[in-house]
Parts: C-alpha cells; sequence; structure tokens
C-alpha cells in the first residue's frame, strides 16, 4: 500500500475472544431463563435510576467483556421487568424460545439488509416460503400463498401497527384510483378528505394511530353487547357515509382484541365489506396463533372475504419479536402505492421474486425468516398446537379458581389464554386491587376499562408456566383482595 | 390442578440442548466471519432457487438441530449475498461486530418490550443514557441531549427511513397547528393540501417515500454543481411557494447522500428554514458516523438550526441493524401527534420519563440499547474513530489506483468512504463495465447515475478490509475493463 495513507489500526475483538464471550452469554442466558420465576417480575426502581450507575460518557479506550458481563446484574437486571416469568401476566405474551434465539444469532452474522431479491436472495426466498408453511398451518385460503401461483403472498412486518397502516395505505392507494377514473376532475387531497375507514371501538389503539399517520378518517364503531364488531353496524355505517358523501374504503375486524380477546364478526363484516368496495383487514395480532388448531378456526370465519390478514408469531407462537406475519391477496396495492426505484436498488431479477422493501414501510429488513424456520422445525407444528392449548386451558384454571371465589366475577367470556376478572364491585375498588397486586411484587397484571367498566386482564404469557403458577397467581390475587377488604373494614 | 383441564405436554429443547446448539452456532458464525473472504460475495442462484430445497409443509414432529445446522451451508448460504466480505462494496455499509452479536443475544433472552417506561425501565434508560453517550460523541448541540434537562433527547428508530416519516409527521403537526391558529376556519384538509416539503434531488428514495406516506408534497429542489442542496435554491423555491398560497413545513437535507456522499449545505439551508418556520431534518444516515471524528464535523456545520438529527450507527459504527440514532428538539411535537392512550399502557410513572412509543411508527420494540452500549464498551471511542478513518483511506487508496489509469475518471469527489468512478466514455460502456464486473463475481458493486451520468460506487463495506482487499478490487475492475475494451476491438 502506498504510504501517502496514512492508515489507523482498529484494536477490536477477535474471533477467539467472541467465542469466550458469546459462549459465556449462552451460559448466562440459559441460567437466566431456567430460573426467572425467581426474579421480582416487576422492578422497585424510580425514573433515572440507570444514570448515576454508569459514567456520563462512553470511554475512549476498549472495556473489558468481563466487566460488561458483570455489568449485567449490576445495571440492567434490576431495571427488567421479567416478561418471561410466569408470574408476568400483563398485557399479552411477546414470545421467546431457544430456537428463535439461535435463528438470530446466525441473522446478526449474516447481517444483510434484503430490501431486494438480489440484495440476499436467501432471505427473500426463505420469508416466501416460511410465510406459505405458516399460511398452510392456519389453512388461510390459497389466495393468500405464494405458492398458489397467484397474485397473493405473505411477507413479515416488524409490528401489528404497521401491518394495519400498510394495509389501510394499500386500501387508500386502491380506492383513490377507482374514485379518480370515476371523478377525474377530483384532486387527490379532495377524495381523501372524503375517505372513511371503519373499525370497532375495542381495536386496538394502533388502529386509530394508523388513521392519525395515514392522514383519513377512521370511525370506531360501537361493538355488541359480547364486545364484537357485527355486519350490520358496519353496514349502518357504510351506508350513513355514502348519504353524506363520503368513500368508504377500508375496515379492520379484530380477532382477539386487546381488552377482551373479542372476536369481531368475520363472517358478517367480509361480505358487507366486499358488497361497497371497502378493503377488509384482519388484525389477529394475538389470537392468530390460535388457528393453528382446527378447533379455533371457526373464530375467523369469513377469512376468504379478507384482502389482509396479520397476526404476530412473535406474540404467542414462540418466535421472538419482531415478526409480524402479514398476507395480502393483492401486495402490488402497496408495491404501487410506494414504488421509489432509484438505480442503486434496481437489479436484473426485478419481477420474478418480491422485492420486499416495496411491502413495508421501513426501506431496510433484517433476516427474520431464519427465526421462523427454526422455531417451525424445531417444535413442529404439534408442539406448537401444544403450546396455544396449553395457554389456553391455564387461562381456563384461572377462570375455575376465580368464580370459586364469591368476591369476584369474570368479566365478559374467557377467551385463548387471556382471562378478564374484577371483584364484585366499584371501579375503585378493582383500582385499589391492581394496585396491591402490583405493589406486592410477585406477579404483574395490567387493566383495561370497556363500557366504563373497569377490570383486571390476567394474560397467560411465559411459556414455562406450569398449573403451580396459575395457582400461585390465584393466590396472589387473593391476598392482595383479602388486605384490600381487611382495610376496609378499619 | 383440577382434572377437568386437559393439559397437553408441549416437547421443546431444554437448556442443556439448547447450550449445545448455540455454542455451535458461535462457532459456525466465528468461522462464517473470519474466513468471509473466501466465499462467492455475489451468489449465483436464480430466482425460486430454494422452495425446491426445502418441505412445502413445516414438520409434524420437531426436526434435530443437528439437520438445521448442516441445512444452513445447503439451503441459506448459496442465495447469501455477503455484506461482511471485503469484496462487497455494493449500497453503503451494514454494520456488524462481535460485541454488537452478542448484545443481541442478551436481548433476544430478556425479550422485553420497551413501548413504556414501566414494560421495562432499564430498556427506556439504557437507551436514554447511550443516546445522550453517543450525542457527546458527535458533538451535537446540548438541545438534542436529554442530560441537558431541556425537552430534547435521542431515540433508537429501526430505520433511517422511519426517522424521516417520523420528522415528517411532526412537522406536520406543528405545522397545522399554527396555522389552525391563524386560520381557524381552515379545515385539517384545507391545510394537507397546501404543505409543502423540500428535499435535494439527490436525497434518499426514503424521503420521497417518506412524503407519499405522509400524503404531502414534497418537491425535489436541484443540487449545486457539487451535488450539493444550497441555501438561495432552498429559499427561491420557499418564496415561489408562500406566492402560490402554500405553507412550507419541512426540510430534509442529506449529509452524506447515497448516489455520491455529497453534503448539502446546512449552514445555508438552517437559517433560512428556520426563518421560514421550516423544519429541518438531517438525514445523516451514512456519513454521520464520521462526525465521531473532529476533523469531519466542518461537514455538519449549521447542526444548531436542525430540529431533528439522524444517523445509522448501523450503518457506519460496528452495532447490527437496526439502530437508527434520531435526536429531536422538541419530541412532543411527536409524542403529542400520535398519542393515543389506552388504559392497558398507562401507568404511575408516566411523565418522568419517555415512553418511546410515541416517539415512533410501530408500538412495540426491541432491547436494542444494548447493542449500542456494548459497542461503545468494548471498542472505545478511539476504535471506533480508527475505524471510521481507515475506511476513509481505503476509498483515498482506490482513488489513487483509479486516477492512475488513464481510461478512468473519479465521479464527483470521494468522500468518506465512498469512491465513485466510471471509464471514460458512455453510459453504456459503463453499463457494460458493471456487468462483466459482477459477472465476474469477485466484487459486488452496485450504479447510480447522476445528472444523466451513469457511474460505479465503490463502497468500503467490511470491518475486515484490508489495504490488500482495496488493491484487489481494483484489480477486478481493471481486468473487467481489459476484457470490455478487448471485446469492442473484435
Amino acid at each position: 500500500m502506498d504510504k501517502m495513507f496514512d492508515l489507523p489500526s482498529v484494536t477490536e475483538m477477535q474471533a477467539p475472544e467472541f467465542k469466550d464471550f458469546a459462549k459465556e452469554m449462552v451460559d448466562y442466558i440459559a441460567n437466566y431463563l431456567e430460573n426467572i420465576r425467581d426474579r421480582r417480575v416487576l422492578p422497585t426502581v424510580q425514573p433515572g435510576y440507570l444514570r448515576p450507575l454508569i459514567p456520563d460518557e462512553a470511554p475512549q479506550q476498549p472495556d473489558k467483556w468481563e466487566d460488561v458481563m458483570s455489568d449485567i446484574e449490576r445495571v440492567i437486571m434490576p431495571g427488567v421487568t421479567h416478561w418471561h416469568s410466569p408470574k408476568f401476566h400483563a398485557y399479552f405474551p411477546t414470545a421467546n424460545s431457544y430456537p428463535a434465539i439461535v435463528a438470530d444469532m446466525l441473522s446478526g452474522a449474516i447481517a444483510c439488509i434484503g430490501f431486494t431479491w438480489i440484495a440476499s436472495p436467501a432471505c427473500t426466498e426463505l420469508e416466501v416460503v416460511m410465510l406459505d408453511w405458516l399460511g398452510k398451518m392456519l389453512d388461510l385460503p390459497k389466495e393468500f400463498l405464494a405458492c398458489s401461483g397467484g397474485q397473493g403472498g405473505g411477507v413479515i412486518q416488524g409490528t401489528a401497527s404497521e401491518a394495519t397502516l400498510v394495509a389501510l395505505l394499500g386500501a387508500k392507494a386502491k380506492t383513490m384510483k377507482r374514485v379518480k377514473e370515476e371523478h377525474p376532475d377530483w384532486d387527490d387531497h379532495t377524495i381523501v378528505s372524503k375517505l372513511v375507514g371503519y373499525t370497532s371501538n375495542q381495536s386496538h389503539s394502533s388502529v386509530e394511530r394508523a388513521g392519525l399517520l395515514g392522514g383519513v378518517r377512521l370511525r370506531g364503531l360501537k361493538a355488541d353487547a359480547n364486545l364484537k364488531l357485527r355486519g350490520e353496524t358496519l353496514e349502518k355505517a357504510i351506508k350513513e357515509d355514502l348519504d353524506a358523501g363520503l368513500i368508504p374504503f377500508y375496515v379492520v375486524a379484530t380477532l382477539g382484541t386487546t381488552n377482551t380477546c373479542a372476536f369481531d364478526r368475520l363472517d358478517e363484516i367480509g361480505p358487507i365489506a366486499n358488497h361497497y368496495n371497502v378493503w377488509v383487514h384482519v388484525d389477529a395480532a394475538y389470537a392468530g396463533s390460535a388457528f393453528i388448531c382446527p378447533e379455533y378456526r371457526y373464530l375467523m370465519k369469513g377469512i376468504e372475504t379478507a384482502d389482509s390478514f396479520n397476526f404476530n408469531p412473535h406474540k404467542w407462537m414462540l418466535v421472538n419479536f419482531d415478526c409480524s406475519a402479514m398476507w395480502l391477496k393483492e401486495p402490488y396495492w402497496i408495491v404501487n402505492a410506494f414504488n421509489v426505484d432509484p438505480l442503486y436498488l434496481k437489479h436484473d431479477m426485478q419481477g420474478s421474486a418480491p422485492d420486499y422493501r416495496h411491502w413495508q414501510i421501513p426501506l431496510g429488513r433484517r433476516f427474520r425468516a431464519l427465526k421462523l424456520w427454526f422455531v417451525l422445525r424445531l417444535y413442529g407444528v404439534d408442539n406448537l398446537q401444544a403450546h396455544i392449548r396449553r395457554h389456553c386451558a391455564f387461562a381456563k384454571q384461572f377462570e375455575a379458581l376465580c368464580v370459586a371465589d364469591e368476591r369476584f366475577e369474570i368479566f365478559g367470556e374467557v377467551q385463548m389464554g387471556l382471562a378478564c376478572f374484577k371483584l364484585k364491585g366499584s371501579n375503585e375498588l378493582n383500582e385499589d386491587l391492581l394496585r396491591r397486586i402490583n405493589g406486592r411484587g410477585n406477579i404483574h397484571l395490567v387493566p383495561s376499562k370497556v363500557n366504563d367498566v373497569y377490570f383486571l386482564r390476567m394474560a397467560v404469557c411465559s411459556r414455562f408456566t406450569e398449573p403451580a403458577d396459575i395457582d400461585y397467581s390465584w393466590k396472589e390475587v387473593a391476598a392482595a383482595a383479602d388486605e384490600l377488604l381487611a382495610a376496609q373494614k378499619k
């Protein structure tokens, strides 16, 4: 090399040291997960706890990896909420499994950015086939599967929020095109101002947010007494809006709401939406995993009417975040809507395989299909079904314990791995109950509120959960109630 | 447990087997990366290659992990484009380092979803402090740093595309509010129809896409002869648009364009944008890493005028994808614009630490700050600076080789780790050259085109690159030119 170049050298971790470090981390991970039940599920730290524990600035010279390892317990773990503890019952589960962790290690090593086919063909092609495997496991209509030879296919999104937004943007593009043909004199902003989408008032907050992000009106329709969105409600709203000169374009049907795991009546909503040219997006973020079990598929009746379907293997199917599976019957509405195609991203094979960058909000993407491949192969369908069925059984176990205590009542219907319950009595009483449960620190729950009734959600989250854990969690709830009722008597 | 519950059992990988599997993967990873130079950088597979190599469906019963391991070389590697090979010169680098891989393993084990502070305080707090560390390394104005005690702070986004979109949406919300106060009679759609943003015609395709996603007009302004967007060009456009009754609201200044690594004149753009109440977003996705070296900071002169600043440690700072660092002076414009706050996500500590879900498009988020922490500590600032300086020196080395061959010319100015070059002659000649280079399969480049001139981009990408690799890459280019010119003489 020419001496004109002053070449600094980098002192960095070499392979032998990496092997020691990574293998120690493997042991740490196994130890963490196998003993996670022993940790306090919810940390006791106060906001700002971490800053004083570490320096104000990055070091100039490298630290030792052994010091980094030991700082995990000192700095990080005191502030970790342990989502994989059997004592964690908040939100919905997020997945974690050994096969997925190992797959992500490989993904980190290959570290390709699969925005186009040529950028790493394996990254795109494994994703196409894995979404077919998964679609078959759910018995999705073949129009959603790439292997059917049609236009449809699946893609891994980061989150259900993004899937909802992508579907909304596809629906918007499709409707804009149709309306422009009908009204060549209307400009884009005029059309956008007339668009109206629909969702249940029970749908996830990310649906409302997708409307805000997409700059379109979304109406929250009232769910029925069982918290399901019904077809007649949708049709009434569509007719009202058409009469008002608006343009219905999008409806989100939720299969398994976050509040109570209620299932919208897709079998009613879908045909009506199809009739009025309204894009049907199905958000089955949590509960969709259950459709790998035939006995739950009745809850997705009407799926053939959907334009897009989404669920999160990263919630309940043991594939680590992020892996949100989305299928589209007509992906070209999304591909065409946001196709900006600079020369540096063009390649000779365009058209013969999907360039997934057109299917999503970000440009870059990790090799996430590896996680699906490893989990599907190293569990097998039977064990994944057993995992789902176990969690459903645990929710029933909790329900039985709850109804046996006359102070309590179940709120709504226990569905999947979620049991909603409350003390008979006021919202304030139940707010107090939740404060006491989380304050005791032995289990962690979050509340919700429907029709002004405040209740507690007990989600089965951990793959380590055993029947004894459910008994334990129930006893914690009951003990907090004892405390609360004793305090009231004073 | 009550016998009424029929509890299926799950046969899954246990800790001892995980340790064997994960440690074999550690060895595989080290072997893959240490010998990556020996693999063909660009695969030879055709679209559809993968499907016949694996079954049509997921297995019912678990496969063996040893079979999964051996399928990596059989199924995956033939279709991998090796982004970390020293022979890979396409796009821009994507980062990969041993400390980041180990940190991601820990992130996968903790597997929390850090959407709120309480969902895992360590996840939020380490991110706040790491963005301060990083901001100090770049010498960002203190208004961007959380430790300054003001409103500002940093966040890890998935990609620069998302940062550009988030900033655009923040700018939109801020301007909508101002205009509504000035014109209470204008409705939202009227205001949106008047909004206009600006960017250089050299900016990344994701900027145009952010405009499409956000449903607002973005004007691509002509860069100067050095491919930099200038202040006077922006001011002329703003004045034209104001005269036409439009509302300028957003400008993206690119520091290090994808085409040629040109730097917009932020020092000119910023003051003008500030004067006209236009949000300044700085996209330094690739080149921002270089600002950890004081000698390159003159290229971000004017940074104090910016409202938001973004660069990707996952490109050039050895932190594996995804880790796109973004700082905002006034994050509340984004927080307030998309704040949908259901009860199940509320917690007692709201307000005392950021709830990062309001700062981004998705709801869920991984514990990505761990990667930053591990990389900053295990490299140290000195080595990270050396890494940047080495890559810059390699680009200069390539430039010297190129200019010494009279058949070739450098296109534009060699900046950072990117050298743009071409054969003296037509676009067709250079298209042919690139086909031959990539066809030989020993190195991989992508082209670009500016003002109808087609050229080749040689990006220094790998942390394994040595001076001999640059010599090798140059010889490949020269050999392809020999072939081409010999073929022409026939």
